[in-house]
C-alpha cells in the first residue's frame, strides 16, 4: 500500500529566509511538490502562468471558491490569492509530500480542514536579526521595514498554532530541520494498524 | 538559556534489532546518554557495575523504590529491574538527550510521569522477518522463539501508545529515523515563548 504524502504548511515573517530555504529543500528532497498559488492580479514581467502563479480572472476565481476548489484564499489590494485544492490532493494521493508557503491566516484555515497538516513556522534567530536582514535586502524604505517588523511581531503571537518552529540560523541547518520533520512525521505511520483494527479470526 | 534534553524511550520485540540500532546511534549522535538500568540479580561473567547494570541488593533496591528513586521498575524471576531517576534527570538538565531501552510496561509507567517523554517503538518489517531473525540468532530453541513471537504480538497491541514507529528495514535507515525524530522534536521548542508569556511593558 502506498503511503499518502504529508501536507506541510510553511509560514514565517517576511525576511526570515523562507524562500531560500524552500529552494534548497526542493533541490535535495525527493518526492516533494511545492504548491503553486492562484492569483487574480496581472502577471508581472517574467512571471509564468503555472510556475509563479496560476493566473485567473476574478470570475474564474469566484467560481473556484463557489465549487470549494480553493483550500484557502484571501483578498488583498482588491485581488484574490489562494491555494487550488485539486493539484494538492492529487500529489498527496500519489505519495508526494506537498509544501505550501502561505501566510498565517491561510495556514490556520488549512489546519481547520486538514488536521493532519503539519504547520512549520520559520523564524529569524532574533527580531534584531530580522530587521538587519530586511535592511540588508535594500529593497524597502525604513517605513516599510518598520511595518514588516510590526507584522512579524503580530505573527509571532500566533506561533503557538504551529507544531514546529525552525530557527533560520543557517540555511543548511534550517533545511536539515525540515527534512528531519518530514522523516519523523512519516514514523507516525503504523503499518500494522490495518491488521490490528480488523476483527481477529479464531 | 540551555535547552533541556529529550527523554527518549525505546521499546520493541526481542530480535527487532534495538541493540544494534542504539549502538550505532550512540556512535554518531552527540550529547546523548544511554541510561543504565539497576538490577538485583548477580552480575554475569564480564558484566561491569555501572556499565551493563547498576547492581544492587534487594534491600538497596527497595529503599530506592521507597524514596521514589526509580523512574520505573518491574519484578521478573524474583529479581528487581528498574531505571534510577537521578542520573537521568541530571543528564536532561545538562542538555543531554537521554535514551532508555525498556519494555512496554516500563515505557507506559514513564509516560504517565513525564508526558514529554518520547516513545519510540522499533519494529521488524514483518512478523515473519522477526521469526527469521530469532531463528538466525541460533541462541534459542523453537519453543522459546514461539514464546517470543507470541509476546511480540501482545506488545504490538500496545503500539498505539507510542508516538513513533521505526521499521528496522536497515540499521542505517532506522538510525536516521531516530536522529530525525530527535531533531524534529527539538523544533517543538519556542525560543520566543518567554517574551510572549511575560506581560508586555508599555
Amino acid at each position: 500500500m502506498k503511503q499518502r504524502g504529508l501536507l506541510l504548511v510553511i509560514s514565517g515573517p517576511s525576511g526570515c529566509g523562507k524562500g531560500t530555504i524552500l529552494k534548497e529543500l526542493l533541490a535535495v528532497q525527493e518526492q516533494i511538490y511545492l504548491s503553486v498559488s492562484a492569483a487574480t492580479r496581472r502577471p508581472r514581467d517574467g512571471e509564468v502562468d503555472g510556475v509563479h502563479y496560476y493566473f485567473m480572472s476574478k470570475e474564474q476565481f469566484q467560481a473556484e471558491i463557489d465549487s470549494d476548489g480553493m483550500l484557502e484564499y484571501t483578498c488583498y489590494c482588491d485581488n484574490y490569492y489562494g491555494t487550488p485544492r485539486k493539484p494538492i490532493l492529487e500529489h498527496l494521493e500519489q505519495g508526494d509530500d506537498v509544501i505550501l508557503e502561505i501566510e498565517v491566516d491561510g495556514a490556520l484555515q488549512i489546519k481547520k480542514q486538514y488536521q493532519d497538516a503539519i504547520l512549520i513556522f520559520v523564524m529569524p534567530p532574533t527580531l534584531e536579526e530580522l530587521e538587519q536582514r530586511l535592511i540588508g535586502r535594500n529593497t524597502e524604505d525604513s517605513q516599510t521595514i518598520q511595518k514588516r517588523l510590526l507584522r512579524a511581531k503580530e505573527e509571532l503571537k500566533l506561533v503557538g498554532h504551529y507544531q514546529y518552529i525552525v530557527i533560520n540560523q543557517t540555511i543548511e541547518d534550517a533545511v536539515k530541520d525540515i527534512q528531519s520533520i518530514i522523516r519523523a512525521e512519516k514514523c507516525h505511520y503504523n503499518p500494522f494498524l490495518n491488521c490490528e483494527t480488523q476483527p481477529k479470526s479464531k
